[in-house]
């Protein structure tokens, strides 16, 4: 059993508009949440749902650089990702953009901010914007709420994982 | 005088939502009008409205590569723009990222595809998409429709100049 505390997620996906919004807080300070979405072995510890496992194929976490990664189960390839970082500036804001290769003609462009909250906390905030309505609610109904609840709890147990050993 | 033909550049704004959606046809295959859009030397010819000069400062026009130009007008530089090449596939779709560095937190998605129409032509359709509707409204606001309207005039002369040519 994890004593580590989990914050609500919030995912709103807004009436006719093409975009996922996501709001999240984390008890770490900002610069310790960045490095976790941008250090390639720490991004996949803790990505995606409980039963997969991410083994990151490509990752040059600067601006103008790209990444690519896959998603298993039981030793079997689920899925594959790819996208470039648009922006990866270090006071916390992260710019990508996303294709499942299922998929290859859908694309969203995905922006996390960071915020400090009083206490060395952190709070995430996170628009991912498609390009139809119809693309939007396709991605909601894949069961992406499960990978991002699901992704942050991991987080947040790497997170207390790191602060306890003092890093 | 020129004798090339100007198709009507079709600019549209949906109320509502965070896009701007362009349709424009071109006497030309879409083989060359890719082209266009990712030899730099080309970009640069015919990019943006009649009176700015462009520079094209870094350009990798692969998936997963990124771009930065620069606009100027009597020397003086104006405007710089980056962005990411998220997707360079050569039977006509490119996926870009776009940033004005003057306003350094927008970022739109830009979806070019092509379609080849009888006679060896092309109709380009592009869709922006950004992260809000007045991010949106700024954009179509700053006069981009005349860059958009003046830009591909000029790409007209520059293919019918390369068809000329017999390239």
């Amino acid at each position: 059993m994890s004593a580590t505390t989990h914050h609500e997620t919030t995912i709103n996906a807004p009436a006719g508009l093409p975009l996922i919004e996501i709001v999240r807080e984390f008890d770490a300070e900002p610069a310790r949440v960045f490095r976790a979405h941008v250090d390639p072995e720490l991004f996949a510890r803790w990505v995606g749902p409980r039963s997969i496992e991410t083994r990151v194929e490509h990752w040059d976490a600067r601006t103008g650089g790209a990444w690519r990664y896959t998603a298993h189960r039981d030793g079997e390839e689920l899925a594959a990702f790819y996208g470039s970082f648009h922006e990866v500036r270090a006071d916390g804001r992260l710019v990508q953009t996303f294709t499942w290769e299922g998929a290859p003609d859908g694309v969203a462009l995905e922006v996390m901010t960071l915020e400090e909250l009083p206490g060395g906390r952190t709070r995430l905030r996170g628009v991912s914007v498609g390009e139809s309505v119809e693309a939007r609610d396709a991605m909601v109904a894949s069961g992406m709420e499960t990978g991002v609840v699901e992704g942050y709890e991991k987080l947040d147990a790497l997170l207390a994982e790191r602060s306890s050993a003092g890093r």
